[in-house]
């Protein structure tokens, strides 16, 4: 076990944040903020839907479900009951990268919440009724925000359509006829393969020191063996983009036709230096409502659009995407609305951003880091999320002086590498009575699915 | 040791297979053919490019490739050789299901030929130096074939987007980037995983007799062990396609624009009674040069065209695909083309077709089995595939059966369950001179890699 307390540099105030390694492999970074007796603790492992079996999607957040299920020690679904009755609230989410657990709890709770998470880290029970009870969980999850949402269905089929060989082209959720197949067997498999302590970060902020959370888990984390070696992450990488993808998805249940393009990009982690910087800056320029240039241009100078706006998705491990989107005024056709957003791209690939423009979103940007600095939540997600896709607490310090050191020629630059039709998939939503595209029609019934696990 | 010799029906003359299977697992077929003095001779593997582990695209490939490469016996490259010698031709294939190795050879020939590709089925021997030769040869196929060819560059971006799922949409070749890290091991892995008796065909056409084909491989490949016991292929299957897609390539080197779409169906193996043979039948009555509906359409009467047709590839494991495409007639703009494609495929969605129409091309389809049965390696061909693909003896002989029976109603069904645009990749080629699609732009040198191997 070593220990490193590191000097607060950048992110917000009060980020002493302690830095240790146990020797059963289990990383421990710890954030004070003393402005309220409660912690944020969170456990993260390096593994997500894209480390999944092929032919077994879903599977990541399948175990992620059933890791409330119970242990040696806690009755089936009594995990959050626990919690609650401790007056802390526990979640957990998947992403194609990293699974991650967390509570918020009064200071005093965090031994036994630290404890919990341990326990079941090591000592995961699954009945095989709970398993086939929790599956049907999923399939409502997916059937209520994925198949009864034209909008997520369209995402689902451009993400598969710009991914032609990395597996971010499969969904987090899961295929339909995948997930229904998945078994207790399969749940085991994963845990037992990636759930160990040397393939997990503990991640405590609030109102605790880094030495005393070291000891304490030293003394609940601490006792478990690594059970595992995790696999290196070694996904397959895209081929050259080369041809510019569509996909056009007719359903009645949409209210509005939407325009969306998604652009292949590297991430944070896999990017040239400023690079994914100068990514988010651009998406900013080009995207924020009121101010942006496509907001500008397609809503409030042309009025094609009631809405219109850009983003950039850079925390992956593998790749980025920046994304542009449009929902038409009246009946502007789609089409329409499309030439404009070329237009929009081109000139910007052209001429660049003016300083002003800059200068203008590096403030904002600058500003959300001393406001997420002030969420304790978002400070542990900031730590948690760089330590497992490859980044270092350096990475999360240094981010103000990463984005003072962008230039106007790396935006262009980056519009000018990025923003290749060649890279892209354009998808069109369009409401259509003829057509539901849902592979499920059945009803929806609200269920536990609804929250974010 | 089994030894059946099956009633000639239905395929053509003289075709009294015998169906055998040795003690070792290897399946043997053989198929009398008198005319002339020669023998087909063929051992096929079940196992293709879509069995290939994740990230080694073209393996399959390049095995097929270092299989020419020698043994404790044959010095490296002399396979080939002493077919040639011995006055034969030799080749091979891989295909995303099946990889096949052939000689045609004087009859006499046949043991020693037998005895050479028994030699290679176990005792491969690859030299470090050797591998990275033949690598580099497999880069400079893919260069020539498909990185020079913008059709051919297309088509693989389309079937990339047709496959979300499944491997199909994984190049046969490979791509790029994955063939450049390609090993001596992962090629001996591929080797010794699936390359045993136990899963492989032989089949023997030509001037022979069953028993003595099945003795003289009892003799030769007899002597092996089975060496492996080969994963079950269970590839990841398609979720329910939703959303039409298209894919449009630029590129300077293109001739003519083109329109092409391709539809996700079944496969003859997978396909329920009487619909692959509709697909086919439908796909002639389409696509026929001069007599099909899409000829006559957009090239004699509205003259858009200056080609067009359709075709349908039945033969996967898993699925196929049913294509329609044409090239312009001038400056028609392919929108323009793809509308009157459009038209011609509601037309028989709604109507369906003609018992003259289905009449011309059943005849068309049962002469050209009489004719594939006058083609020795047509016939070996045939047997072979079908063995590998989960069909039977039995299926080949009852294709003219099968189709028979297909009725004006099932052509009807077919096109309204699989012409549909959800179902589907559009791909346009526009030439433009500002493009190059081409992942490599180095100068073609025309090598081994340009034979069928």
């Amino acid at each position: 076990m070593t220990s490193v307390a590191l000097p607060s540099a950048g992110f917000g105030a009060g980020a002493d944040v302690t830095y240790a390694k146990l020797s059963n492999g289990l990383q421990i970074v710890v954030i004070p903020d003393h402005r309220a007796p409660v912690v944020t603790h969170m456990v993260w492992y390096e593994v997500g839907a894209s480390d999944e079996p092929r032919g077994t999607s879903g599977i990541a957040h399948f175990l992620e479900h059933l890791m409330f299920k119970g242990t040696n020690k806690i009755a089936p679904g009594d995990f959050s009951k626990i919690v609650a009755r401790n007056g802390g609230q526990d979640n957990a989410f998947t992403t194609q990268d990293a699974t991650a657990y967390f509570q918020r709890v009064a200071k005093e709770r965090l031994p036994l919440v630290m404890e919990m998470e341990a326990d079941r880290m090591a000592n995961l029970r699954l009945l095989e009724e709970d398993v086939l009870n929790e599956r049907q969980v999923i399939l409502e999850e997916r059937r209520s925000r994925v198949d009864n949402d034209p909008g997520s269905l369209l995402s689902e089929q451009m993400q598969a359509a710009l991914f032609l060989s990395h597996p971010y082209g499969i969904p987090v959720i899961g295929w339909q006829h995948e997930m229904e197949k998945l078994s207790r067997e399969d749940a085991l498999s994963f845990y037992k393969t990636y759930y160990t302590p040397n393939n997990a970060v503990l991640v405590v902020a609030g109102d605790v020191e880094g030495d005393a959370v070291v000891k304490l888990a030293e003394s609940t984390f601490g006792k478990l063996k690594p059970t595992a070696n995790p696999p290196k992450r070694t996904r397959t990488i895209e081929p050259e983009a080369i041809a510019a993808r569509r996909v056009v998805l007719r359903d009645g249940r949409a209210a509005k036709a939407t325009f969306s393009r998604n652009y292949l990009t590297p991430s944070y982690t896999t990017a040239k230096p400023r690079e994914a910087e100068a990514m988010e800056m651009l998406s900013a320029i080009l995207g924020s409502s009121g101010t942006g240039r496509i907001y500008k241009k397609l809503v409030a100078e042309e009025r094609k659009a009631a809405s219109a706006g850009a983003w950039f998705s850079g925390t992956g491990l593998d790749y980025g995407r920046f994304g542009v989107y449009a929902v038409p005024a009246g009946e502007t056709p789609l089409e329409s609305i499309e030439t404009s957003m070329d237009t929009v791209i081109a000139e910007v690939q052209e001429n660049g951003v003016t300083q002003a423009e800059l200068d203008r979103v590096r403030n904002a940007s600058i500003a959300d880091i001393v406001y997420d600095a002030d969420n304790q939540t978002n400070l542990a997600r900031t730590y948690g999320w760089a330590l497992v896709t490859g980044r270092t607490i350096e990475d999360v310090k240094s981010r103000e002086a990463r984005l003072m050191a962008v230039t106007l020629d790396d935006i262009k630059q980056a519009a000018r590498s990025y923003l290749d039709i060649r890279r892209s998939v354009t998808g069109y939503l369009l409401p259509d009575p003829k057509h539901v595209a849902a592979a499920t029609k059945k009803a929806t019934v609200p269920s536990a699915g609804d929250t974010i696990r």
